[in-house]
């Protein structure tokens, strides 16, 4: 399959780095210090898989449109990915975001239909340019946007599944979507304010009380714009703490690296989408605030 | 006038050694680090003046009665202290408050109807045993608790006053004891969160607004159990912020020493007074959760 990762970051870099072994014709294209490093030294995963491949590394979409264009960037830099590399998306090229948080296929939707969602629980680390380590081997589930089926979907499950990429197809992907955002919203906002591994929101009755309340916001959104769940927050909360209790989530790690975060797609989104249908969302609105705050102190500092 | 100071902690020694000076006839009850050094070298004051005083000092509360019982321990302290000293609150005793926080003098209450509150804007720091500085010279209010009017209360006033306590009289103390506990549930909660100085929180739109809906839920709590204001809790707010922009708030120097913090009294009051009502008090009490998770892991660091 003709595959473009826009977005040679962490996931990205490792689902291209799979795709490409498994024999798919694979175009990167990232930052300029990641295309100059591949180009040279090719690209090398290491962790739960040791390998190292050769694929195309571009900062520029090339003009020819792929089959399917892997949207992998930061949320925060998807509507600039897709201005600057959207003249790819041919008529038949299909769309498909694996980002965290809310709104990226919304933003896919503006320049095509087939708009694939995807959530994946894959952990990636991209430790220097060119080198990234594949940290934990997880699930990743697709399904057309918002919802129901398309043959290409199955077609992209089974290519991600031969390259070692375990992917499930799903009818009502959107309701995937929502579902990790919710379980984000939770574990990286209460994480990111007291600064603490996943675990620890297991570890007190009263996080665990409070967890489940900020839960409660996004899933009563969801339930107001007709979204319904295959799996319930709650339990994809309590499992992917379980999992993951010894890491630091991906937010926080952003603010120790004096990042940008990705809350205003999670929190942010959740709020927007609370006040779309007159709801309040007043717990996910105080983390959000605190974050950003915590963010630009961040900035200050520097 | 006979005045027994119930908890010689910071704003406690200050009020007590004023008082002292000014020529009445001050007993410190408080713990027996303190009360071996005050009996042995007196109490000793600098910053914002500067002198030493010989009060009487003990563990345990005189039998003889005062005239006044000014209470100033932690707010965690109240229940505790009133049960050991309670003893000597007589027919004629007058209790009074100068605690942070909500619910201590509905403690006092239960031991006689002679309850007057108070709040101040004095800071305090007992930096060693037997030494507080007044690190800021502020306003304290006081008034027959909850409401109304009484003799006793002016003549403390005048007593206070003379001492160098600037000192006015309320006739709904009860809204200043509010009104103070909502100021603390924003900048303590937010402060201590973030973990950084008051007057960072007016340096950012967003910790602005979200500043005024946290006010808000506590001042709606108010409103539906009939407490009205005589200044506005957010005029409050900002003149606070301003008056103490270069200060770490007092529940973020708890936790910085690894101190039991106050919040039960300010947000978990807050909440629980919500609740009373038929109200839901979300910001409070993710604030309180993520400071009472914060002190929790204090002790576990240790």
């Amino acid at each position: 399959m003709r595959i473009y990762v826009l977005g040679a970051g962490s996931i990205g870099s490792l689902f291209g780095a799979l795709l490409a072994r498994a024999g798919n014709d694979v175009t990167l294209i990232g930052r300029e210090e990641q295309v100059k490093t591949v180009n040279e030294n090719g690209l090398e995963v290491f962790g739960i898989d040791e390998f190292t491949v050769y694929p195309k590394a571009t900062i520029y979409a090339p003009d020819e449109p792929p089959e399917l264009l892997l949207l992998s960037t930061k949320s925060y830099s998807t509507k600039t990915a897709l201005q600057c590399a959207g003249g790819c998306i041919g008529p038949e090229t299909w769309v498909l975001s694996i980002q965290n948080g809310l709104g990226n296929e919304e933003l896919a939707l503006k320049r095509t239909e087939r708009v694939i969602g995807g959530v994946t629980t894959n952990g990636a680390m991209l430790v220097e340019w060119g080198r990234v380590e594949w940290t934990g081997r997880g699930v990743t589930v697709i399904g057309k946007y918002p919802k129901g089926r398309a043959d290409f979907v199955e077609e992209v499950a089974n290519v991600f599944s031969k390259a070692g990429i375990e992917t499930r197809v799903s009818e009502n992907i959107i309701g995937w979507k929502w579902a990790k955002a919710i379980v984000n919203s939770v574990i990286n906002g209460l994480g990111t304010v007291l600064g603490v591994k996943n675990g620890v929101l297991m570890k007190d009755p009263n996080l665990e009380g409070i967890s489940v309340d900020i839960a409660k916001e996004g899933c009563l959104v969801a339930q107001q714009l007709g979204i319904e769940f295959e799996i319930h927050p709650l339990e994809l909360l309590w499992d992917t703490i379980d999992r993951t209790k010894d890491n630091y989530n991906s937010t926080l790690q952003d603010i120790m690296r004096g990042k940008r975060t990705e809350v205003d797609y999670i929190h942010g989104k959740i709020v927007e989408y609370a006040q779309s249908v007159g709801l309040e969302a007043p717990r996910n609105e105080l983390l959000w605030v605190l974050i950003k705050a915590r963010e630009n102190l961040n900035k200050l500092d520097k």
